[in-house]
């Protein structure tokens, strides 16, 4: 294999993210860094409809936020979790942005920052990546009618209400207009490859997701990374049951990353009391915690050199029924603070 | 609105492709010029699968005109209709490259067009593009179940089964070895914006994606091209109805595309006896067009200068049953036929 771990031509930034969420959100240990947090609904009378207003309200932000219009954009690349992607269609719609339709489950958000930084790196100059889910679009979908109330198993997830957008730039002007003291750079990106280790339990995402990790990040070290070198590798979303087993199947090859990961699905709930079993999940539970805390970390110079991996679990449930085991999939983005100062 | 047109940073190539398809395709006017039909199940037991295994047997097939090993490509984009896109995750990942997942419904074609053209002029050197639809994978899920039959209206498009997979080079010796006088370059691609003009019958598709391809074509010619300039503008399954309203939309513009403009979805079924209604549709549709017909066409030097424009529903049963509209979609690339002599 070549090319294992992709450049932009061009040096690409993060400047501006924004982070919008549901009330559980709110009530978690980082839902005061969210920039707004709703009522589920978002004043719609769908769920669809309500995750579609998170995201234009995401995109929305993080454009005011670096001061570009919409107009200003040359591409979007967007995801879901809902069949056929409609709340990136209907939320993203009405901005005009060229609009690119991602799926890659809940590693769509990792997904989004490579192609946004490889074409802000090179055949364009400016884009958006935004994903988002919500736990009423996901949960009738893909598991139980909500009024049914069925019993969740220990190794299950609970999907995340949010969404976040991300502002990518390579003209060295919008970054110079952003307001911290370091700002987020795209220096690498790995994509991910299919891994499916035979899993079938669609209650247990975290060991069908894991082995996936634990190929990208092997991948990424075997080609002249170590973990020590970084403060933080953060999944996205394995939960508690996935992120055990990613560190021990790096053990295994002999890659210690306990000392320094993290997984947004343990980051966005409090650790009792909101009866989420393994964690969070969802293609807005790794998009928020990145927009709502990492790249406010990143830009005040607390965390300097930084591992992204969003975790994917590639299934619907209809394969489930079919019989077929879950394939997964984690797409890698290795962020950098560069020193606002330090930039041409 | 910037860079609306992207073109690559180096000469981007497609060095081989391939069409699967299924029995009615294979009694089509271009049925003889796919590389393999079968009998719609592949071997299979379900229609998933089966949709799986014709990506399956695309990829390798292409694969193998461009002499070259799964392990030699950088990255596949791949898409297809079915919820949560199964069909491409079961049927690329044995191959191990790493991948992205694309959902632009039956534009998905083009986008991965545009992704494997940006990629390998810029990050990546070969990469691979790959969708397809089934009839009854997509049947069952967006409109009834098969065996309820239900009646079907004027305007209505048959989906068709079918798989394209493209293979995409930026080195010279990869294009050196192609057998053709001709090689395709993508020398620009111009992705699409969401255009929603009210249309909410779904069995009228072409009349929802139209106004999607006149914007994206409005928007071409006005970047400094005009329609005479093209052999061909080839649509992706407006079908009949929707291909007279794109060229209605035009020619208030003042752009007249009737003289060179053809149609996907009008190319794979005989105009009668098939009963496909409007005509073929499906991101199976145009991929295996292309790779069946237009790229051997642009071999033997019959076509130099094309456009292709493949358009995309962006809406689920659910958002119509909620009665929301359908947004288009459609996403351009532009291919001319160089002298292989002529590449260095």
């Amino acid at each position: 294999m070549k090319n294992e771990i992709l450049r932009p031509s061009k040096r690409v930034y993060i400047i501006s993210s924004a982070a919008v969420g549901g009330e559980k959100e709110k009530r978690g240990p980082i839902g005061k860094l969210f920039d707004l947090c709703g009522d589920d609904k978002f004043g719609k009378d769908t769920f669809e409809k309500s995750e579609a207003e998170m995201q234009k309200i995401a995109v929305r932000l993080a454009l005011d936020k670096a001061r570009l219009g919409a107009n200003e954009i040359d591409c979007v690349f967007a995801g879901d979790l809902v069949n056929q992607c409609i709340p990136s269609a209907f939320g993203i719609g009405d901005f005009g942005i060229p609009f690119f339709g991602l799926y890659g489950a809940c590693s769509t958000c990792a997904e989004g920052m490579i192609m946004a930084a490889v074409y802000s790196g090179s055949v364009a100059d400016r884009c958006v990546s935004v994903t988002s889910s919500h736990y009423c679009t996901a949960e009738r979908q893909f598991r139980y009618p909500l009024e049914y109330g069925g019993q969740r198993s220990p190794t299950s997830q609970w999907t995340v209400t949010a969404s976040g957008a991300f502002v990518y730039s390579s003209l060295s002007d919008d970054v110079k207009r952003v307001h911290s003291d370091y700002v987020p750079e795209v220096v690498e990106v790995m994509p991910g490859r299919i891994i499916d280790r035979g899993i079938s339990d669609s209650s247990n995402m975290g060991a069908a997701m894991a082995p996936s990790a634990a190929d990208t990040l092997e991948r990424f070290f075997s080609a002249g990374h170590s973990p020590d070198e970084f403060d933080l590798i953060l999944t996205g979303d394995l939960g508690s049951e996935g992120s055990a087993i990613l560190c021990d199947l790096l053990k295994v090859k002999e890659y210690d990353i306990s000392r320094v990961h993290g997984d947004c699905g343990l980051m966005i709930y409090p650790e009792k009391g909101e009866d989420v079993h393994a964690g969070g999940s969802g293609c807005g539970c790794s998009a928020s915690v990145m927009a709502a805390d990492i790249i406010g970390k990143i830009g005040r110079g607390e965390a300097k050199n930084i591992l992204f991996l969003a975790t994917g679990a590639l299934m619907n449930p209809l394969s489930v029924n079919q019989g077929l085991t879950i394939p997964g999939i984690a797409h890698l983005v290795h962020l950098k603070a560069v020193k606002k100062d330090e930039i041409n």
